[in-house]
């Protein structure tokens, strides 16, 4: 006989569903009973489902396909949400499961039970369903995986009551193939078309899709042919740069610099990616970044295939023989002295292995990171598409475990890595190739930049204490020993070096402490809200420049 | 000019709320710099938003009036959504304020959006609004904070957009006392009463209130009176316990335990407590474990003064003169040689200070703490009362701040502690006292039991591994150091009496890791479905030992 948790897991490995990242309590142990019976599904065990789910996330980054996660109750559900609201913002496939109560035992209101639905909504709005039965189980399943996988991609979540998990007479179903994309429309491709032919100044907004090569080149052969800017959304899920790929110009985080990155554009393209909006609102100051008068054209959306909508506007133009611009290889010199954020940023463009997986949650200490790694070899970039923090560290496991053979870096602020931080104890379990750098500058250092840009500039002790992570510091080299994976603490560019150097030569994972000033001291600090407010007005070679030291 | 998050402030500290446990973001910014205006109010930093949340319970429990948590938009609250879960089951007062985006910036749908509403509604069902300017803020706090310390208690949730916080021209406002309780109805009285004095085996179940000193008494002279039962409900949020205080049995987690508690109970009278159910549903038994044909009576519920309900029925059954039967002074000896989770409980009950607040999230290991601290100097009890793990160590941190003369005690399951660890730094930070004891058994050892007790005991290695937590094995001791908490590992009993006087004598927090073997052995987990199915058919004072073995 089957239970409803054998068919499930059949299900799931039968629609290609191997990896399950795991947190499980009371109501998910038949589940638990029947991986030892599905030898395709892995198990990754978590200490905490923020974890597990900022695992799926990166895990689906990487293999383009949706891991499970498995969570108990409606707490379980809470614990994952803030990097399933990453994995929304990303438009990834992913797959939740929620252990409940056993469908007789919920009208009691035992003490676990809370409303499990209405916190899915806030992450699955698309799909949440609560299976009734053993025998709608692997239907309800395959529903979900459907909704997970079709496009745009999307956080289902399927909630599993203890009995319709025990029980018998379920059976496996099979998950048709996802529907293709829906196709990209004519008559947008020849409005485009004709903009970017008019002379008039024109940038291509990527984001989604259409950051990987093929799109990336598609889109660099249109800027060769007819001078369009190209440029990328802030927070992408994954993009692919480095030596022999074109180079994009992100958009940066700091609404003012976005300001000037646009400015002059009459005709946005957005391809895959949103009109940009301010990530925050501030007094006095519009969240609309669009410049005054800019006409926006939809090359596709998240339904669509980026790279085929960038091909049809290729063939559009013409520009199917135009060379596109590449990265040259170019690496920065190895940092010496003391240790900055600027020179970690510097270390890693120095070592950067063959194919890495970069992933980028260092906040005000990674602002150096995108110019230091731009010629570094090709590599793929992941970044904090929802702004939930507490991402770099969970994403590193799933990357790692859909790219067994890359290296991978997470790049963490102190703040950002303590949200996730029993990520550690998976990687050591797991024993995967991942080198996490902490900048530990004891800091929420982006709030202290904000406390001032929302103009509340007066704020003294009580208010500043809230934002400092010093008394005590952070020691993290000790942290990560505590969870069985190799820590040290690096107070020079030297040991940095050596550091990183070891633990890219040293299977297993590695975590690698940098102590660095807060990025922004005081005085610059201060100067910041002064400089971005004044950045439009100044000459345009000067506003370049000082892009170049802010922009991302 | 008043701000609205100056006046919001201002408008808390007029009611009484004191305490902010607070995990900031951007939009949270204004309230932030706010801080510095109002004196009144404490700000306590944590790292992870499930911290706040726990810390907030736990100060409610203690101090009977509400925190504040200041969390960042959907996400933050999700993070926070366990611990105020476990506040919602203790039904506290607790406020939670959740920055938001700018009003203005919303129809963006900028990367931090989310639908925080349909979140907080899964922990704050009775109060949810979203304030929508600065003028109707603090109207709108007023009725959060009355809403939250109203009868029966709640965690109230107030959505702050961060122009609302921003604006001017707010005015604080002053908020009612809260409403009397309900009356306690005479004809319940008299019914209970009469079913007491039928000789009829009657059990007073207490819960809420009733478990505080003046409740307790009042129910021993009932009891000393008239024979009944006293039981407590299986989580309580605060019992006051020890010597010089009447004893009552908590009803055990496990359901084959209560039903033996229960056996030949005729009617059992609720004294603001649930009737009892099942913590989970197991294939083939009843969740509801009233024993058959029990009468249920209801002295009073949660908007009820549970000591007034109680005084109705020592006046109805003229119990006032009876001598209430009090628990004596008594500790166990010191324990010696290799540790064990029991050994571990014994050391507390023989070093428990005078005054202490116990925090109990020991799972399996602390089964024994029950027993051994029943005559231990009088103390508070706290518990898991909604079941979300990880509610210990935040707990502790609220206690102390409401508190801060008495000792702080909380002891804690390895699996439990991982996921709000980030709660040590808070510790260090403020420097309280507290004493944490983790007990490092390697495993979700409770879950082991679990398997088998849900049937599944065929569980082979991948199955079982999702509960074993070596490889590695946590290093606690090596944790709290790196967020500045004295930490060390005690792996024989000596070590740990030893550690525990230090860490009593010493102020400031501290950790003690105890090396324990996992609570139950193979064997053990083996045999104890058999005798939890079989336990009703042992003979009566057969049963009595074993239940004094297994139940809290």
């Amino acid at each position: 006989m089957t239970t409803g948790a054998q068919a499930l897991l059949k299900t799931l490995a039968d629609a290609g569903i191997e990896v399950c990242f795991s947190n499980p309590g009371t109501s998910e142990m038949h589940f638990v009973a029947a991986l030892d019976h599905e030898p395709r599904m892995r198990a990754v065990l978590t200490l905490f489902e923020g974890v597990a789910s900022g695992a799926a996330d990166g895990y689906a980054r990487m293999s383009g396909k949706p891991a499970a996660t498995l969570l108990h109750l409606g707490c379980g559900l809470g614990n994952a949400l803030a990097n399933l609201h990453n994995a929304r913002r990303a438009r990834v496939p992913l797959l939740n499961i929620v252990g409940d109560h056993a469908t007789t035992h919920m009208r009691y209101d035992a003490q676990l039970q809370s409303d499990i639905e209405t916190v899915a909504r806030n992450v699955s709005p698309g799909f949440v369903r609560t299976s009734r039965s053993s025998a709608e189980l692997c239907r309800d399943a395959v529903d979900a995986i459907a909704a997970a996988r079709g496009l745009p991609h999307q956080v289902a979540t399927l909630i599993l009551p203890a009995d319709v998990s025990w029980s018998e007479g379920a059976q496996p179903c099979a998950t048709p193939a996802a529907a293709a994309p829906a196709g990209i429309d004519g008559e947008a491709v020849r409005g485009i078309a004709k903009a970017i032919t008019s002379g008039a100044r024109t940038a291509l907004l990527l984001g989604g899709g259409a950051l990987r090569e093929a799109g990336l080149l598609a889109a660099a052969r249109v800027a060769a042919r007819h001078g369009v800017l190209l440029l990328a959304e802030t927070f992408p899920t994954r993009l692919e740069r480095g030596a022999g790929l074109p180079r994009v110009e992100r958009l940066a985080y700091l609404a003012e610099l976005v300001q000037v990155q646009l400015a002059g554009v009459q005709h946005l393209v957005l391809v895959d990616a949103k009109s940009p909006v301010s990530f925050f609102a501030y007094p006095g100051r519009p969240s609309d970044l669009l410049p005054e008068g800019c006409i926006v054209h939809t090359l596709c959306g998240p339904a669509q295939d980026a790279v085929q909508g960038l091909a049809a506007l290729v063939d559009a133009l013409g520009a199917g023989e135009s060379a596109p611009a590449l990265q040259g290889a170019q690496r920065p010199p190895a940092p010496r002295g003391r240790l900055t954020a600027a020179k970690v940023c510097k270390a890693v463009g120095h070592l950067l292995p063959e194919r890495a997986i970069l992933i980028d949650e260092a906040i005000t200490s990674g602002l150096m990171l995108g110019v230091l790694t731009a010629g570094a070899p090709r590599h793929d970039l992941l970044t904090l598409t929802g702004g939930a923090i507490g991402q770099a560290l969970p994403n590193a496991i799933g990357a790692a475990i859909a790219c067994p053979d890359r290296p991978v870096l997470a790049l963490v602020g102190d703040g950002a890595a303590m949200y996730t931080i029993q990520s550690l104890w998976t990687m050591a379990r797991e024993q995967l190739d991942i080198t996490a750098i902490v900048f530990n500058n004891a800091s929420y250092s982006v709030l202290n930049v904000e406390l001032d840009r929302v103009g509340a500039a007066a704020a003294r002790g009580k208010a500043r204490a809230q934002l400092d992570l010093d008394q005590p510091r952070l020691d993290f080299a000790r942290l990560a020993q505590g969870m069985g994976v190799h820590g040290v603490r690096a107070e020079t560019a030297d040991d940095l070096i050596k550091a990183l150097r070891y633990a890219l030569e040293t299977p297993g994972p590695h975590l690698i402490e940098a102590m660095v000033p807060e990025s922004l001291g005081k005085a610059k600090r201060r100067l910041l809200p002064w400089l971005l407010r004044s950045l439009p007005r100044l000459p345009r070679s000067l506003q370049r420049t000082l892009k170049a030291r802010i922009a991302p």
